[in-house]
């Protein structure tokens, strides 16, 4: 019988669910959700137990007003004692934003896809690793301590191009290595990866990257999220993106729809006695919320309408006695 | 770097899904479709290249009234080449039917928990076992080829008593194989199971079953269903049960809905490059009729919001010149 390390006793510890809905989410919303909502979404996620939160993006704000008050947001979220809020950023512009800020890092996307690179950021990959080595020598000139993080994007196959060629994607991360970035993720920005593509683009990855490889980004558009995270587990992998409600998508990627929801992520991880710190009623009681700052967008994710497993909820205090 | 059996070239050739739509989908919904919709629903199937059916239950017509033509229905199927038509059989006079119709094969439910025994079948499990063995008499005595196949449902906890004893079942598996069953599947009736569980409770279940343990029967009400597929794939289960649109559940479990969807899996399927036999489009076109005649209820499944990434798309014969 062959290995299979997602038995119990062989899994992670502890897994790290990353919070992309103001961010990702609400870029690809039309709904504008007001700074106070935010503040408030933002806490509440802290006092579900998120420690890590994308706040939103420094772009200018006519390109996205839904997220024009990120250095507002910003600032509201280093106030939370061990939050780490980061921001993405387009380009060295945004960088030196996100550097003056003191944010805890800054997320650069990095299209694998030269079609989607060119309809994202209207420059070819291999200007955008320029653009990050930038980028890193400008944190290095102001001795700032934001992390550098590079998503590499459409890593799994680009709804304009069609497929990604994973050497594609290797050589874009030894780039961005060799330019000087802390970190990298892999992202599926439109929902066409399967595990098999995740263990294999992983493990490539994980080659040349170690441990410098720290997260998954997968979109739910087809239904293999989950099964897309459980894959990359299998390989060491212990932090992944999500929005809460699944909400997210890309505006230059037709038809993707959705991060994998955070409540959904936090039952997976809470089945399998993985800790993550989150407390899922919490998350649920602030998708309802969500639902209300988005009112008429579409809201995705599976736990909510089932809730818990009865083996998963809380025991009454007598039962415990 | 742990091995990963998803990786391409560890995943089997091949994998058979089996629709469960016809059975465990239409008897937890209201509306009967008549038996005319149902061939014509059978025959599309067919032509989508499904080879292995549930096409209804015997079980009395005023406790299921929806699958009160399940003799009909199964006649109809096997006038189909090939087609591997089976029937639900709750008990010794529901498989004295099904072997004289000469069924393919019969598959007994027996609930791993207590309580849902009770409710489902007003029996304990034991006095399941003890029917299974008189079933396997019966077929004997009558020299029938219809295989055997006992479906150990709320394998993975169950709704009304909550927590099931991995122990039990594997127990139960055992009794039903000294039984004289030919076959069995563990299915998680209520959307309970994890991929962790899924590995723990498959390895165990090989130990004593080995090659008897045939398909894995997952429902999807939260969201993990693809996800423990996988899980139950890296352990070598090469048979799924699966429902079209995700139409399924169980009476006796409060909040169960859908198997997962056949053309989600088909999908994933594709995607792995593991064949199935079954042809995508012809599925999404079938998941419509089925809405169709189901107006009013509720349909799961993902692919058919999004559609084929343009990867998998079919290619026009010009591009392949």
């Amino acid at each position: 019988m062959p290995a299979n390390i997602l038995k119990p006793g062989h899994l992670p510890r502890q897994v790290v669910i990353r919070e992309m809905g103001l961010r990702d989410g609400l870029q690809s919303v039309a709904t504008i959700v007001p700074t106070e909502a935010k503040r408030a979404w933002i806490l509440a996620a802290y006092e579900a137990g998120e420690r890590e939160i994308e706040v939103g993006s420094f772009v200018p704000a006519h390109l996205l007003p839904q997220l024009a008050d990120t250095a507002e947001v910003l600032a509201y979220a280093q106030t939370l004692p061990g939050l780490k809020a980061t921001v993405l950023v387009p380009n060295l512009k945004g960088a030196q934003r996100a550097l003056a800020a003191d944010a805890e890092g800054l997320l650069v996307p990095l299209s694998a896809s030269h079609a989607h690179s060119l309809a994202n950021l209207r420059k070819p990959p291999d200007d955008v690793v320029a653009e990050i080595a930038r980028i890193r020598a400008e944190r290095d000139a102001a001795g700032a301590r934001t992390r550098i993080e590079v998503g590499m994007s459409t890593a799994f196959g680009c709804t304009i191009q069609g497929h990604v060629d994973p050497a594609e994607v290797v050589r874009l991360v030894q780039a961005v290595l060799d330019a000087g970035v802390d970190t990298v993720s892999l992202a599926d920005t439109v929902g066409y990866a399967d595990p098999a593509m995740v263990a294999d683009l992983f493990e490539r990855v994980l080659r040349v990257a170690g441990d410098r490889l720290v997260c998954g980004h997968f979109h739910d558009t087809r239904g293999l999220a989950v099964a897309n995270v459980c894959a990359a587990m299998q390989l060491g992998i212990t932090r992944f993106d999500a929005s809460i409600g699944g909400i997210g998508g890309c505006p230059h990627a037709p038809g993707a729809s959705g991060n994998v929801a955070t409540e959904d992520l936090a039952y997976l991880m809470a089945s399998m006695d993985v800790e993550t710190g989150l407390d899922i009623g919490r998350l649920l009681a602030l998708r309802e919320r969500v639902a209300g700052w988005l009112a008429g967008e579409t809201l995705h994710g599976t736990l909510w309408r089932a809730g818990l497993p009865k083996t998963l909820q809380p025991q009454p205090e007598e039962a415990l006695s």
